[in-house]
């Protein structure tokens, strides 16, 4: 009999994949880490505490989303943060960006890190790559004396509970205001708008008590609740949308299975609910 | 213990839903119809052979992007054709437009007009509205002498096999390019762009051959495959985006969850994958 993996929302639905076998499923100090194989065109999938983080099949919608948004809407960016995102996907898309000098991956839980580059490569791929550098270290103590240092932070956490809490503070939002450099951006993943309204509202709350500009951009991820997810856009002086870089945008819609300058553009357009919420 | 709807797409993956009764579950002429009950956010839920059609919960997803994006596209919709949409909702968007004369529900099976009356009555409240007229009959067949008499046509049917099959033939776009007056707008339901790749693009080839304008429009649907549909815009004369009436869009956007201009100018942006698929 088929064996499914399901994931179910509080809101009474969710994702089921066929599921094969566990190659991986170990408590860390943090966090129970899990990859599975599936029976699907999902291929493998790592999940966290029983909750779906990425397919290898679906990745590129996340990754591609939460990293070319803000580094195409940077002059040139060259130092960047990514905090949590331990699977490598949004490191592997920051540093198609030839202006990157550097990239820092804050991971709070090494064994995402070990886990991914073993099972999930096509993933994981460029976190050896000389221009990373990667701290298994809480993001919460690491960002606290780190002034005007990056260009763009992207945080590429977990749910606002568990490991990635302290991840949805307005104390943590503004140490990463203050790490940015003049004309810095910061994204953070910020939900499904459908499916954990209440969770983005609460977000959003806190993101315009530290930023001036605050915005919200969207796209679908078929594997996340509601198949529609959201992301926070923020920075004290760079509106989005004020700037593409027409250059950088062409190389790298060619290394994309989902970016291009006319998706970005359309992505700042919400629905009437989600306005709403926010 | 929790009894769960599965749907699961070739691919191997899917929806869960937490199922509670059973409220209708019979055989047509054409197809098993059912409606059962959910503890869930998305309420009701009706499935045409065991595939899932709409959900109290996130219908409005879908009936609004089908009903206005060709209808504030188009100068003056007065006359109007609803294929297949035996639920109602499609209907319930286009009666919003006042400038609307006339809707033809033109719907082959009659039981699931009559079960959406009962059990969905949310989607299904404006099939008793004087301007709109139904029909249970084969639209094929309906078509076939039509000529020079919508300003709109909207095929709101079922995947392409059991009754809808004939609903993606050259032959039948013929039949409905025939129907449309001068100034008309076809629109399609085109399947997952994501999950159902090799139907889209199928669809897509018989498209061309029949229309000189072809166009895709996508956007979040929580329960149907992917979390993500698309649409086929297809007219002699008229491109998308062309024109947007601007009081009626005001006033409609009013009555929407989703639909608002910059949604609708958003739409036809598209990820690359599926660019390269059409």
């Amino acid at each position: 009999m088929t064996k499914f993996y399901q994931e179910i929302t509080p809101g009474g639905y969710g994702i089921a994949i066929k599921q094969k076998d566990i190659l991986f499923s170990e408590q860390s100090d943090f966090q129970k880490v899990e990859v599975f194989e599936t029976d699907s065109d999902l291929g493998r999938v790592l999940t966290l505490d029983d909750l779906m983080m990425t397919t290898e099949g679906d990745e590129w919608h996340y990754h591609e989303m939460i990293a070319h948004i803000p580094m195409m809407n940077h002059k040139c960016p060259k130092t960047v943060l990514v905090i949590g995102g331990g699977d490598g996907g949004t490191v592997r898309e920051v540093l198609k960006h030839e202006t990157v000098e550097k990239v820092v991956l804050c991971e709070i839980d090494g064994m995402v890190i070990d886990v991914c580059k073993k099972f999930l490569p096509t993933i994981s791929c460029e976190l050896d790559n000389p221009k990373c550098e990667i701290l298994v270290e809480d993001a919460i103590e690491y960002i606290k004396d780190k002034k005007n240092m990056f260009d763009i932070v992207l945080i590429d956490s977990t749910d606002p509970m568990g490991p990635g809490e302290g991840l949805f503070t307005d104390e943590f939002y503004t140490n990463v205001k203050e790490s940015l450099k003049e004309g810095g951006i910061m994204v953070a993943q910020s939900e499904s708008p459908f499916a954990q309204a209440e969770s983005v509202r609460k977000m959003y709350v806190q993101l315009k008590k530290v930023f001036p500009i605050v915005s919200t951009y969207t796209s679908n991820i078929p594997t996340y609740p509601g198949g529609y997810w959201a992301w926070a856009y923020c920075s004290q002086t760079v509106k989005p949308l004020s700037y593409i870089d027409e250059e950088r945008c062409e190389k790298i819609t060619q290394t994309c299975k989902i970016y291009n300058k006319d998706y970005h553009l359309a992505r700042f357009a919400l629905p009437n609910y989600l306005k709403e919420l926010l």
